[in-house]
């Protein structure tokens, strides 16, 4: 069935539920970043694959609305279809609520499947609606009964993460969790997403793509913690160790049963960024509940790492320095052999080089391997049938992750396969500048990303050039590869805090030519406490060379150039012992010290 | 009197008039940031002069509450007295409501007068209160009675600001003003700010010093404009010329009135910021009244400067470039001839030489002239019985502006007076990193104080110094010196537009040592329109030599080396066709390229 026939579907459904325009977001029921084949309905009915964008259907249009890193992937998968593109974040551009309130009468109606959306989106969404007389029917599943052959929720088996690994336990986490409770004076709080479930109850599994997490609800109190997870799942030691830690574990679906039957008066935390409005609704109905909207107690707990956590990040790290030193060995063996290698195929030589580490478990996204113009393409991924072959010229861009039981990593490199132009190495070397600058930051307790950002792109906005996304996001624990509360962009207003995990990413994107990023995690440390007050900069946590073979070192000051030095000959520290044969001799040849 | 008799009679008077608490502020009914004598009267109760500070007295005990620029002034001012101080922004430290909060109890009364607070922090302050059952009695003058010899109001001859300087007509004016009123759909706007009252009708006084404003009230509406000043005043060409832009002038205390007697229906816009809570409350109680408290319309207009006003700004500081070379070399001079100078001697040095200048209308700040250990008090003033005798070596800060027809300026430099440490030229070396790190920017449409503050504070952290203070603020035209709604601070979220003025002062400040602070007036144009955004830059308008000696060159980079010759370059193009003999002299010295 084509874009076409899913449309015209849809829109009889629509008709027969009395509603004027229906929004398919690219959401689960948990808020997910990366949502399972079974939730993928978005791309079901557009044919867009990027992981953000809202379908819009009205009876007489379509749009899709996306954000910078998928303009021109979005641009080509729509081409054929009735779906116009809407680019969120350009100038003129209306959000899908401004379209809905222009587009829509007075008294007619938007549906919507509220388990979808979270309760700030519909709190938002329906009071701007409102303005105009617009109605919205929340609790519509139009696409169940239309998506035929729908993939089946995957639900895997579930394992403990190690204390070794976290630092400490679910009954210490559960502790932590209840004194910010009493101090704020709550009774409840619900969990819907996937990573602070999995990070209380310190569980993993691999329900989700990259992300390993196990489908769940949680619902916390003083005295009693629920795990709403299919029973079925949980492997004896599991089920063992989580009533050991004083952890009941209830049926899935119970969830609703239990936020209906909260009997006593009780304040409930609701994080409404994320906790779902089907639950919501829920709390709202119940007379017994005050919903208190407030900042989530776990995501600012998990966003600082602990000493266990980071001791294993570094470990992390350190393998997957290894395993893409062996990635590079192999990629430049085959290319001087002439061997024909495309954009796809290293996404398999990449995946198999991390599986080659002990406890890997599997890569953290999905791995973004552009060539020459491909690489403007910010989430850019080859497929079987549509890649570029490399040859021996022009810049290609990786930009790849591992999870691991030690933790997660997210790196990006671009690397000269061979002559570039000009604008290349001047692009490349101002993303360096870039990058280097906002490694070598030092900054005061309280500054937050939106302070530090500037940093970053100072030297490419010197250029005219400027990034559409974030600078750099935070990043989980064997969780997420993209946690907050903490980001670097100009809008983000949470202070760094010693401990959390911030990717540091610029890139420049040159549409139809070219693509530079350079991307290391980097980790809040002391610098410095003083009378004049608390001083932190960023320690690496990446450790992989940064290619030079593109850099104008005319361009580089001697601060920038003893900075890469430094990181070259930690890299080398760090990664040499566990190297030997040619893949030490690569290593040794690429951390050598620049002397110029 | 001393203060202990007037804190006595005010605890009396308290009692009197049944409340428990009292606070006094530093405001006038204008909410500006310079009050005339008339209502100095925290100064008169507590001692502390400083520009910012609030009293609190209790029926036991008395606090002052100050900023960071004042700690040490306000120390020595308060150290006879039973007034405690509260350093403001130090952590730990309780707020004045805070503090009363926790000294009150329950249904105790805190009394204020009303004309006295912005209605935002009356709102503020009584939401506080309420939730501890402590009560608020505005409109209780208490200081009047208590005050023998109270200075009296000035009011002065009120003169018109030429649109030669101006740009614009006040009737241009008025209509710009009221097409945003027809957007944001409002029937009328109170001003009792007296800079946007002086802006919006061209006209200047002298009542208050340094700000050359009238003390009035105004009130706009669609058709009419409202001018609540004192008539004789206004001399024939004034009166004549508002009545020609549709102006009607009305009584001083006649806003009262006005305010109690809108009968129609009428949205009101009110800036909670400084509209003062006497004024707030009669619109409040006012039926017809419908209160938008919004951003103020005239504070956004009057912060981006008009091609005219730009142009007349610059010819303001090459006066006032040239005022201060003639300054210098009469300095230089009389310590070359072994004189005796003190700090107190050079305030009234600046006062001459800017009134050597035509069109000069006094200066815009108190000067600040610290030498040594002075200089780390960030308001330090010298006075005829206290201050510095200068000597042949250590630093001396002068922080001094002046206004003319043609603007206001706002200069710090910090020159070496002979041999200085090597932590004064360490420090010396840094703030002038920091303030061309900051004169360098170029920085996206949307950019904020919040976004840039790091450029400046960057160099000065990495060696675990901070300064307590933003970085820079706006500045008014021929008015307010300090004017926002734009600073260079990590907590202000107004971009920059093209036109705005900033004030780019980093300072290291070390007690009982010395200080430092380079300071010059940016003004935001134009960098580059590219298909990735409209980048902006910033313009030096501030003429004058930065003194070169106390510089360790070893910490410069060539990109810092190269902005003070093209900054000594373009000083001595601007100044040098207004200068002859020795004045001439000094420049040409004090611009010379600098070879290492």
């Amino acid at each position: 069935m084509n874009i076409e026939n899913k449309l015209e579907r849809l829109r009889q459904a629509m008709k027969q539920s009395e509603i004027n325009a229906y929004i398919i977001p690219s959401s689960d029921p948990h808020m997910s970043e990366y949502v399972s084949e079974h939730w993928k309905s978005r791309a079901y009915f557009s044919g867009f694959t990027g992981s953000a964008g809202t379908l819009v259907i009205t009876e007489t249009e379509s749009g899709l609305w996306t954000d910078g890193r998928y303009y021109i992937q979005a641009e080509k998968q729509l081409e054929d279809s009735e779906i116009k593109l809407y680019r969120m974040g350009e100038k003129g551009v209306l959000s899908y609520i401004e379209y809905l309130m222009r587009h829509l009468k007075k008294s007619e109606v938007v549906g919507i499947d509220g388990r979808l959306f979270s309760a700030s989106t519909m709190q938002a969404m329906k009071g701007n609606l409102r303005k105009k007389g617009i109605k919205v029917k929340a609790g519509l599943d139009l696409v169940s009964p239309l998506w035929e052959d729908r993939p089946k929720e995957v639900l895997t088996e579930v394992y403990l993460h190690d204390t070794r690994f976290t630092g400490l336990s679910c009954k210490e986490k559960l502790t932590q969790v209840r004194e910010i409770m009493v101090k704020r004076e709550l009774d409840g709080y619900v969990l819907n997403e996937l990573a602070s479930i999995a990070w209380l109850f310190n569980i993993r599994a691999s329900d989700i793509a990259y992300n390993p997490m196990a489908v769940a609800y949680a619902y916390i109190t003083r005295e009693k913690a629920y795990l709403y997870i299919d029973g079925s799942r949980l492997p004896i030691d599991v089920s063992m160790a989580l009533k050991l830690h004083g952890v009941e574990i209830k049926k899935y679906e119970e969830i609703d049963q239990m936020l209906k039957e909260i009997h006593q008066p009780a304040k409930v935390l609701c994080n409404t960024q994320v906790l779902n409005y089907h639950l919501y609704q829920l709390l709202d109905k119940n007379l017994s509940v005050k919903i208190v909207e407030d900042s989530d107690i776990i995501m600012d707990l998990k966003a600082v790492k602990n000493e266990v956590e980071i001791k294993s990040i570094k470990e992390a790290h350190i393998k997957d320095g290894c395993a893409l030193t062996y990635f590079m060995v192999e990629l430049e063996k085959q290319l001087a052999n002439n061997q024909s290698l495309s954009e796809y195929d290293l996404l398999s030589m990449l995946t198999c080089a991390r599986a080659a580490q002990e406890n890997n478990k599997g890569e953290s996204f999905s791995s973004i391997v552009g060539y020459k113009e491909n690489a403007a393409m910010m989430h850019y991924a080859p497929t079987k049938e549509n890649h570029k072959i490399l040859e021996k010229e022009g810049l290609l861009l990786i930009d790849s992750g591992g999870q691991y039981l030690e933790g997660t990593t997210d790196i990006t490199r671009t690397i000269a396969l061979g002559p570039i132009t000009d604008e290349e190495r001047l692009h490349y070397t101002l993303v360096l500048k870039s990058h280097i600058n906002m490694a070598k930051a030092i900054f005061m307790e309280g500054c937050t990303g939106a302070n530090l950002d500037i940093l970053a792109r100072g030297p490419i906005w010197a250029y005219g050039l400027d990034y559409k996304c974030g600078t750099g996001h935070g990043v989980g624990f064997m969780l997420g590869v993209h946690e907050g509360p903490q980001s670097l962009r100009m809008s983000n207003h949470v202070p760094f805090k010693k401990g959390m995990l911030i990717t540091d990413e610029p890139g420049i994107y040159i549409q139809g030519s070219h693509g530079v990023r350079i991307e290391n995690i980097l980790l809040v440390t002391d610098y410095l406490d003083t009378p004049d007050g608390k001083f932190y900069q960023f320690e690496n946590v990446t450790y992989f060379p940064i290619d030079l073979t593109p850099v104008d070192f005319t361009l580089l000051n001697a601060d920038e150039i003893n900075w890469l030095n430094d990181y070259h000959e930690m890299v080398y520290n760090k990664l040499a012992p566990r190297l030997e044969g040619e893949a030490l001799k690569w290593l040794k040849e690429h951390t050598q010290s620049i002397i110029l």
